[in-house]
C-alpha cells in the first residue's frame, strides 16, 4: 500500500479524492498496488466530510511522514504552492499537479529538484484537463518530429465564442451569461485576455522543444475585441473563430502565439464547439492527431491527476522524464513564419489597404454587414502585417487565418 | 545499441524502417539507445532499396540470432505471421505488430507467451493505425471505470460515406472513385461489409474487458445498403451517417456492435471526414475523451509500430502488461442495451409501422424523397426492433441512431 496526501480540498482537490474513493479497484490495479489517502491540506475544517479525519493544516505534517510517497498539490497559484512542492520533492517524494501557473513558471526548476531526488514531477492535468495529452507527448509520440502544436486550451473562451456563433450575441451579453452560469469567473481576464491558453500553450511549447518556454516570451491577444461582423465575414467564407494556442517549429527556432484565429470549416478544430478543448499535435511521420475532450471540471481534471499519481508509484524510487529543462527555447523573430490576416477598414479606406498591403488581397463580402471593405491577405508575417496595419488608422480589427 | 528486425517489407514494413531511418535520433532519444535494423524478412529482393543487404529470406535466421531483442511483424494475415511471432516470443524477443487480423483472432495466446517469456505484445498500430489509442487506454486512462468506446475504425467506409453525403453520388459510384483511387481494394469486402472496423472493435472490446472478444461474436452489418434517400433524411434532421464500431458495458456484460449509424451533427464523430479516424471513450471521471487521426497509411501507421518497438526496448526483460487474456468477455443478451432506430417503409405501410413500433414513432420527413414513411422509434432493444421490423416485409432498411 502506498500513502499520498492532497494539498488543498477545493474543486480539483475534492475530485482527487473522490476519484480515488470511486475508482479504488481500479487504482490499485493500475498502481500495482492500494493508493491510500492520509492527509488533506487545507486551511478550512470539513465537518461531516467522508475525509474530515484526514485533513491537517500544517504542512510539516506531510512533508514530515516518510510514509507519504506522493503529494498531488491542487492549491493552484504561485505561492504557498512552490515552497511546498520544493520542499516534498526534496525529501524524495513525487509531486502531481494541476496548477498551470506554477507549472509554466518554474517547471524546469522543480523537474530537475525531482530529477535530483530521484522522484518524479508531472503535470497533465495542467493542460487540457482530462485530455490526456502530454503523456502521449512524452511516450507514444516522443520519437516523432513535432513541427506543430495547435490547440484550443480554454475553454471559458471557447463556450463564448461558440455562443456569440449559434446565437448572434455579442461579446458582453454572453460573458454576462457565462459568468452567471458560472462558465467564466467574475474576474474573466485570466480566460478572456488568453493568459489561462498562453500558460498552457508555453508548457508544451517547452515539452515539445525539450527546453522552456516561458509565457511571457508568448504574444497573446484575448477575444475581447470580436464582433458579431467578424462571424458574418467567417460564416460568409466558411470559417470559425476559435481562441488558438500555437506553436511550430522550423529551422530558425519556434514561433509562439496565443490568439483568435479564423479556422476552416473542415478544420477539426472548428468544431470543437462549448466548453471542449481539442489539441492537434503534427508529426512528421504520423501527420495530424487530434486529443479532444474536457478542458477543465473537476472530475475530468481530478481524473488526470490520478493518472499521474500512479505513473509515479509504479515508477516509485526513479525519475520519469518529461522532456523540459532550464535552457531557454529558441524563440524566432516572426519573420520566418507566415499567416494570411483577415481585415477589417471602413469602405473609404479600401484603396489605402490595397496600397498598404498590395494586390495580392481577397476581398470578402458578407450580407449582414455595409459600409466595410474586409480583405484577407497574402501570406506574411507579423511583423510585415503590423507594418501595414499600423498605416490604417481607422482600421476595424483583424483576425489571423489558420 | 539494440537491433531489432522487420518481417514483411510490403506498405507498413517498409515504412517502420523509413521511421528508423528518418527519425533516428528522436528514436535513439526514447528509446534511451540506438536502434539498429539488421534484418527484413521477405520472399523478394529489393535491389537497388537502402536496406536491400538487410534482406533475408529465412526466418530461422532471425529466430536464431540472439542480437534480435524486437520484432515488427509487418506481413498481415494469419499465417505465416502468427508460427512466426510465436517462435520469436518463445524465444523472449518482443513482437510489435500492426496486424488487426492475427491479433482479434489470437490475441490472448499471443500476450500470454510474451508474459511467460518474459517479453512483450504490443499492437498499438492495428487499431486506429496512427493513434494512440491502446497505449492511452493501458496507462493514462487505466484508472477509469470506461463504459463506452465509439469508433469511426475504417477510413475506407468513412471516405465513402462522406463523397456520398457530400456530393450526393450513389453508393456504387463512389466505390468504383475510391478504387480508381486507391483508398479502396479491388476486393472491398473486408472495408464495405465491416469487417476490418469489426476486426478492430473486437480489440478494443478486449482491452476494455480485461479479457477476450472474439471479432466473430461482433454483429457486424456494412454500409452497403446506404442510399441517397438514406443521407436525405438524416440531412433533414440534423445527423450524419457513420460506420461505427460501439462497444458498452453496463452490469449484465457487454454489448458490441459494427453498423452504420445516424449521429447528430454536433456530435464531435460526425465532423471526422474522409479518410481520418476517431475513437470516443467514456470514463466514469472523465467524461468523453476523443482521439483523431490517420487510421491507416503508410508512415502514420508505421510510426505506431515504432511507438511500440521504444516501449519495448525501454522495457527490455520484462512484460508491459496489455489488460487482455483469454477468458471470454460476457457479451450480454442484447435487451439491456437499447438503440433508437430509423426506419423507412413505402407511405401505403404507414399504418403497419405503427402497429409493428407503436404510437412512440417520430415521423421524420425530407423534401427530396417521396411516397415513403420513414420513422424513428423509441428507445428499443436489438432483439424487439428486429422482431418487429421484419413483420415490414416490404420496408426499405433501417439504421441505428447514436
Amino acid at each position: 500500500m502506498v500513502k499520498v496526501a492532497i494539498l488543498g480540498y477545493g474543486t480539483v482537490g475534492s475530485g482527487v479524492a473522490q476519484v480515488l474513493d470511486t475508482n479504488s479497484s481500479e487504482v490499485a490495479i493500475s498502481a500495482g498496488q492500494e493508493v491510500s489517502l492520509k492527509y488533506i491540506l487545507d486551511l478550512r475544517e470539513f465537518p461531516g466530510d467522508r475525509h474530515e479525519q484526514q485533513v491537517v493544516h500544517d504542512i510539516n505534517v506531510i512533508l514530515d511522514d516518510p510514509e507519504i510517497q506522493v503529494i498531488c498539490e491542487t492549491m493552484g497559484g504561485i505561492e504557498p504552492a512552490f515552497s511546498f512542492e520544493k520542499s516534498a520533492l526534496m525529501k524524495g517524494k513525487s509531486v502531481c499537479t494541476s496548477n498551470k501557473e506554477l507549472v509554466a513558471a518554474h517547471g524546469p526548476e522543480l523537474v530537475e529538484l525531482a530529477k535530483v531526488h530521484h522522484c518524479s514531477y508531472l503535470f497533465e492535468a495542467s493542460v487540457g484537463g482530462g485530455i490526456p495529452i502530454l503523456r502521449t507527448l512524452n511516450t507514444s509520440l516522443k520519437h516523432e518530429k513535432i513541427d506543430a502544436i495547435t490547440g484550443i486550451l480554454n475553454g471559458t473562451t471557447n463556450y463564448i465564442l461558440t455562443k456569440m456563433d449559434k446565437e448572434g450575441a455579442g461579446f458582453a451579453t454572453v460573458l454576462k451569461e457565462a459568468q452567471e452560469k458560472g462558465y467564466a469567473e467574475r474576474k474573466p481576464e485570466a480566460d478572456i485576455e488568453g493568459y489561462d491558453a498562453c500558460r498552457k500553450t508555453a508548457i508544451l511549447a517547452s515539452l515539445m522543444s525539450g527546453q522552456y518556454v516561458s509565457f511571457e516570451e508568448i504574444e497573446t491577444e484575448g477575444i475581447t475585441k470580436i464582433t458579431q461582423e467578424d462571424f458574418s465575414y467567417a460564416r460568409s467564407f466558411g470559417m470559425a473563430i476559435k481562441l488558438l494556442g500555437m506553436i511550430r517549429k522550423n529551422e530558425n527556432g519556434f514561433f509562439t502565439i496565443v490568439a483568435p484565429f479564423m479556422i476552416p470549416l473542415e478544420h477539426p478544430l472548428a468544431s470543437v464547439n462549448k466548453v471542449f478543448n481539442a489539441i492537434v499535435v503534427h508529426g512528421n511521420m504520423l501527420g495530424n492527431t487530434m486529443f479532444y475532450g474536457k478542458g477543465a471540471g473537476k472530475e475530468a481534471t481530478a481524473s488526470a491527476v490520478v493518472g499521474d499519481l500512479i505513473d509515479c508509484v509504479i515508477h516509485a524510487g526513479s525519475h520519469i522524464d518529461v522532456n523540459m529543462n532550464a535552457e531557454h527555447a529558441r524563440l524566432s523573430d516572426n519573420g520566418s513564419f507566415v499567416h494570411r490576416f483577415f481585415v477589417r477598414v471602413p469602405e473609404e479606406d479600401a484603396d489605402a489597404a490595397l496600397e498598404a498591403f498590395g494586390d495580392g488581397i481577397e476581398h470578402i463580402t458578407s450580407d449582414e454587414v455595409a459600409g466595410e471593405f474586409a480583405f484577407v491577405t497574402d501570406l506574411i508575417s507579423e511583423k510585415h502585417f503590423h507594418e501595414a496595419y499600423q498605416k490604417l488608422d481607422r482600421a476595424k480589427g483583424y483576425l489571423r487565418l489558420l
